[in-house]
């Protein structure tokens, strides 16, 4: 028997997302997002929420191009400061010693210090509420050797990544691996219920 | 420096998400999405993709209406299978010995095992290309009362989520807490650059 707990999200995990845009001086700004993922395969798009006021937002009607840096748990205080800080007051990257590079193929910084880096073109926006979906094509997908696999895939374990609690507000490390996708359920295959 | 490692799709980690819809006959089928999460705050809105081919489409296309349940990490094998089966063709949740209830709020089903389940209503689809994002606006959400804290927030280490990494094709599960949101960045305001 299920309690009704209300219907403030509460899907979990979810990936702790770091927005790199230049706003109209060409300084760099970095925003956290939680509302975001990969949303088709092809072509690879992903998309993040914002809401319209931020400087994020901002930035991108004039820049059009973005990067998503995916921060090890090792910056996870970096991390929730770029979430309550305002990039219009404040050099977020500076405040916290982090190096600003351009990324090669889109105009839009990012944190060296991150293992992973997703280049992206924005392609639409979809007006939510209190939040504008934003979606974007990969253009490019940027990788710290240390962190990859003998076919350049990034090993999670490597990779350190945060996760995000919405409900308790928590952020959490990835653990245990605890099987292989398309290939853990394929023992119910020789069980069929025609319909 | 980092090295050029593709466009295919390597944020994570992302949440694994059952989506249960019931099709024209009232039969329950379930269909894991790995490209979702929230999108919205208010309304409390999700988002997961889908393929247009797909059976779950098919239904949405009637009901309007479908549930997120979060699984355990004890359901892995069950969860892979409702990624690599069709419920056109097999009833899944019986294949695996799944209890599927009616949800209270929406026209269709959940998973009784499963410790959280979101209801939800269609509200919008966004065209992708390989894939179709829908967006729901929540309902309700229940739970399962063990998983909960004294707010009735759901503890991750007890709902015992998967997540999925897209690059390795791997599950994991949550691993240990390592900061509060909104709280764990405070100490970078001290210092201020001003613009």
């Amino acid at each position: 028997m299920k309690k009704i707990i209300g219907t403030s999200p509460v899907l979990s995990p979810l990936p702790l997302l770091v927005i790199g845009t230049y706003d109209e001086d060409e300084r760099a700004d970095m925003m956290t997002a939680a509302w975001g993922g990969v949303c088709s395969s092809s072509p690879p798009s992903v998309a993040f929420s914002v809401r319209e006021s931020r400087y994020t937002y901002e930035n991108l009607l004039q820049t059009e191009e973005f990067t998503i840096n995916i921060p090890s748990a090792a910056y996870v205080d970096e991390v929730d400061y770029f979430g309550i800080a305002s990039g219009r007051k404040t050099d977020k990257p500076k405040v916290c010693g982090l190096t600003v590079e351009p990324a090669p193929d889109v105009h839009a910084p990012m944190i060296a210090e991150f293992p992973l880096v997703v280049e992206c073109r924005m392609v639409k926006t979809v007006p939510l509420g209190s939040h504008l979906q934003v979606i974007g094509e990969i253009v490019q997908i940027l990788a710290e050797e240390d962190v990859l696999d003998e076919n350049d895939n990034p090993l999670p374990e490597r990779v350190d990544p945060i996760l995000y609690d919405p409900r308790g507000r928590t952020y959490h490390r990835v653990g245990e691996e605890i099987g292989q996708a398309f290939n853990a359920g394929k023992k119910f295959q020789t069980t069929v219920y025609q319909i």
